[in-house]
């Protein structure tokens, strides 16, 4: 409740700063089709089609099914809750008309996927309703407004993501204690996801691969589930976990490395690699102020690594985090197509990152961290505790 | 895994009846804007662009991020497994080149909220692609392959949704033990929300109403959380609930009467009112069957509701459930402008639906019954156990 209330106040600000006159947020049967921004606006999914309508000058109007009236009437957010039975056209319609607004800002765009929660369907009935009043020349991307509002956390988001952190910490200190050769990387994912479960939270992605763990060479690298492959000594070994706290998530990664009979310390080429990668999550954080271009930071990180004579990583140096692992548009990426003009998006301060820089040592494994950062005014600040060394096993 | 294999199968099968060329699924960061059809082509979430293409010669082809070719891979249903790091456009047009197929059907529609999981972002940068090969007038809409998949159940599936009905049957047992006067909605919520996260299940929507509990006169009467209101005796309570096994739905409502002081049955008007409602399920489960049309099954029951002297339901009579509870495009619904076509799609046998009637008794409260049905060849049979008696607390 106090969230939607925060971001309702924000979305009038940032439609004031933007000097846009009307954000239009169009949903249907959300549990099925839903649009990320829902719950800055809405406490629940929504049946029947659903509009929720924002102004610059501050009006805050919700159209909504007759039976969910009630629930978004008592939120005290909206300056109108009005509903219906039949059709939501003569409402939306009637409201469009009166509000008149010189653009009407709904959320498609095909850079961010953030801000691309109206689907193509509910698009073409927009326009159609909009058609009959004259206005379907209005419509335009609420790209910017809602990148600014993903972007601009408040202190209660903020908050919930450190919550989320030091959760995740607290576990990989705990799976410390259990990682050992002969253990499979299957096992050590349950031994997370029952601390996971054990706290009542939920994990920040998809539970296949939340935690990922990684151990030893020619694993699968990232976004793919645990295995039966066991620990052995002389691995390199990486997970990336994050968990949810009141819906805010995290997202961090850690490489381990198992002693061989012997070793009190990784050999050479491990602690190189694992030094590079600190290098250039350190290197990147002091690249990255308001006002930098992702493309730039990300450049960082990738070069230092070229330079150290290993592969680019096959992705972004980071992206923002908040209510999904991966959310925001402003995006630390090289200027690869399918990551558009993300790349390009100004770093405003507030915005929080990852920096996950990877490498891999041949015959070892994947040396891999990701911290998470806060941009401030003057530079940017770690929000997780940052790994400096090399976690052994 | 089972379930991406069989309705992989059946996607050809229905491309061939159809006599449609080629499916496409086109979606990207699916945690963010996922599309419902994915859970029928992927195992877990999807990053970056991905593509799925199926035709109706039978040739299964899935386009994905490099991190993610493994996962997909070892799911042994597609003949090809394409996968880029910058960009899904070269290899999505290579492969449309080598298909060539007449028209390209994704998935969208102003009428069928499940078949409209292209986002409008996604649908430019689609239509942008397909120009530059000189496809882009072969788009058409996925929505009666879509309809039919979600409809169509296999015998997993159905076990699943079977499952799903018998838990929370048994939940109703239960908490009937638990009512008693004094007792708040949001304690009798609490009791089967426990009972819910006991047996490892979650519940099958929002869980800020599953279960939605509605005790005495006046109350929002659907789709709103518990409340602090407490039961009192005379009241009718009703209850709306349902949970997920193996990600299918059960979603069934319970009416309950809380006897007064010296009564041993309810009161004329409600035992009136509840035989109306057990009556129309009745009726509208006998009109129901292959080649009807929603619009005339939802009649049955809202005629025999006004011609007895009550209110028509402000919602339609029943809808199909699956993955989710409100599932598939066929209804049996009014024809009310915000159900659009859906109200006269042929029904088919093999379709799960719900049949939920409601009417007030004034002063006492909502009496409603949903039961689950599914259509067969020659009738429509109850998955669930009907609800035939008052259940008196």
């Amino acid at each position: 409740m106090q969230l939607i209330n925060e971001k309702v106040k924000q979305a009038v600000s940032i439609l004031k700063e933007l000097n846009m006159d009307c954000w239009l947020t169009f949903v249907r049967e959300t549990s099925v089709t839903g649009d990320p921004m829902l719950s800055f606006l809405s406490p629940s999914d929504l049946t029947w089609h659903s509009a929720f309508l924002i102004t610059g000058s501050g009006e805050t109007i919700a159209i909504v099914g007759d039976m969910e009236k009630r629930g978004i009437e008592e939120l005290g957010v909206y300056t109108q809750v009005r509903s219906y039975v039949e059709s939501i056209n003569p409402e939306l319609q009637d409201v469009l008309r009166q509000l008149n607004p010189s653009s009407i800002a709904v959320n498609y765009s095909t850079t961010s996927e953030i801000s691309d929660g109206l689907s193509h369907g509910m698009f073409l009935l927009l326009r159609e309703l909009l058609k009959e009043i004259g206005f379907d020349d209005r419509i335009v991307s609420s790209e910017a407004l809602v990148s600014r509002l993903r972007a601009r956390k408040t202190d209660s988001e903020i908050s919930a993501v450190i919550c989320a952190i030091r959760e995740t910490e607290d576990i990989f200190r705990l799976v410390k204690g259990f990682i050992a050769p002969g253990r499979s990387e299957r096992e050590i994912a349950e031994f997370m996801s029952a601390e996971v479960a054990g706290r009542g939270l939920v994990p920040a992605w998809d539970i296949n691969h939340c935690p990922a763990v990684f151990t030893g060479p020619d694993t699968a690298g990232a976004h793919y589930r645990p295995t039966g492959r066991v620990v052995e000594k002389g691995h390199v070994l990486n997970m990336d976990f994050g968990v949810k706290v009141d819906g805010y998530c995290s997202d961090l990664q850690r490489t381990f490395y198992i002693l061989e009979d012997g070793e009190t310390e990784a050999p050479a080429e491990v602690k190189k690699g694992f030094s590079v990668i600190v290098e250039a999550i350190e290197q990147s954080r002091l690249a990255l102020k308001p006002g930098t271009r992702g493309v730039d930071v990300d450049a960082v990180a990738r070069g230092l690594l070229v330079s150290e004579g290993y592969e680019e990583f096959p992705h972004g140096l980071g992206h923002q985090v908040g209510r999904f692992a991966h959310d925001g548009t402003a995006l630390l990426g090289p200027a690869w197509a399918k990551y558009s003009r993300k790349p390009y998006e100004p770093i405003e301060a507030g915005m929080v990152f990852t920096l996950e820089p990877r490498l891999t040592v041949p015959g070892r494994g994947v040396v891999t961290v990701e911290e998470m950062v806060q941009v401030r005014d003057h530079g940017t600040e770690y929000l997780s505790t940052p790994q400096m060394e090399l976690l052994l096993i």
